[in-house]
């Protein structure tokens, strides 16, 4: 069977089985995109969180909180208040943490060049830990992150650590990267879009295929702040993913734009 | 040019070039794994930060804290205490925010091969948000990052919103988390040496190097904690990369293993 033959297998198989996650359902905030990357047919999602505020309790001993061990005292996609937070923490016998955790998205992909697209539509929206995953047969996967997130400890062997007044303010700012965060989700759908309409529009005269791809959707601009970016899908210079240009702190060597 | 010759002639001036990064060298507890792949022909490192704690004075405006226009109030690559903190934290004028951050390594490979195993190896040693990137010419990138950070606001338009007993608390973990970040970063050297001790070994025999591909350096077994894999380099299916396995509060679709 050809690659494509086997893709196409393996994405009906995979979309017709039921969702294994614990909540069932793909979350509201993500339901489009995943609907527009599923109805393309170079790729289908098999992961996927739009985002949440997430309130666990961890052992006491283990400084690291394995998410499959510990109580999940709190979940919500949606924004919360102190309120929401305060009888669930109560709750914590262990060592309770407050986590936002962005968008996490897997999207497997037919080709690493459908993959090369998709992720560069994910940097240009501000999911700049995105990475590509290609596996030892070539199942090449795009997993969709951001770098934007939370983890604050807040209980320490079941005793709150901080104020009331400080969860208030913690929720302020959790809430915010909340909303942040669904904004570079419309922006990437936005982009997303805008970058498959250019792909099928250059699938339709495959003669220009390589000329348009160098011209069209991979011209990018030397541009790195997804902020300023909005929902213009300006396309930026990802090709070295590299925290370099943030962070002087990172021991670095900078490349030449062309090559 | 050939891309293999292309490729080490961009190594040559890489590394040729003067570290730009704000210490102007290469952090110690890394030194070692860069000189390690910048000896391999197949890779050269274009950025690392071992792991640090930082103190962040941010904008009382912006939510997200910029790095290159906020104000650094600490940086050590150490682990720390109290004392080092307080007097720190008290310059603070906007919303201080306290940081862990892991290992992030950028490594330039010549082929995505290359980058495939580089990538099968920091998944094992724990740096399970790797991936790579694809620029639109072949560059071939690995970005080696943690899950395992932390980001906790400690102040509001300068005033502190946390006890003295909290900073102690959380300094604690901090510095847990950095001592598992060192072990993470041993660990994954170990790995690469016996990864590319196996590779060596097979480019000795070019005959059977398809076949030594798929029984030495990329049998994996199930084993996905990397806690539980220590030095041993008990190689993992990362094909999926996914938080699936650990998280249940995901939408997900499971695939079969021979896929």
């Amino acid at each position: 069977m050809d690659r494509s033959a086997e893709f196409r297998r393996w994405k009906a198989q995979c979309l017709s089985r039921a969702d294994l996650s614990r909540k069932g359902s793909v979350d509201e905030d993500v339901v489009e995109l995943v609907q527009l990357l599923n109805g393309r047919e170079q790729y289908f999602t098999t992961s996927s969180c739009a985002g949440r505020i997430l309130l666990l309790d961890g052992g006491i001993n283990g400084f690291e909180v394995q998410k499959q061990n510990c109580c999940w005292l709190l979940v919500t996609h949606k924004p919360c208040v102190k309120d929401d937070v305060m009888p669930a923490l109560r709750k914590a016998t262990g060592d309770a943490i407050l986590k936002f955790e962005p968008l996490i998205l897997h999207v497997q992909c037919r080709e690493l060049q459908d993959a090369q697209i998709l992720h560069s539509v994910a940097i240009d929206s501000g999911f700049r830990n995105s990475g590509i995953t290609v596996g030892k047969r070539g199942k090449t996967m795009l997993a969709i992150r951001s770098t934007h997130g939370l983890e604050v400890p807040l209980s320490h062997k079941g005793k709150l650590m901080v104020t009331e007044e400080y969860i208030d303010f913690l929720l302020q700012i959790a809430n915010q990267k909340m909303e942040e965060n669904k904004k570079r989700i419309e922006r990437f759908y936005n982009c997303l879009q805008h970058a498959l309409e250019k792909e099928t529009v250059t699938n339709s005269y495959p003669k220009k295929k390589i000329k348009d791809k160098n011209n069209s959707s991979y011209t990018r601009k030397k541009k790195r702040n997804p902020e300023a970016a909005h929902d213009k899908c300006i396309t930026e210079e990802n090709d070295e993913d590299c925290e370099n240009d943030d962070d002087p702190g990172i021991s670095i060597t900078i490349f030449p734009e062309d090559y």
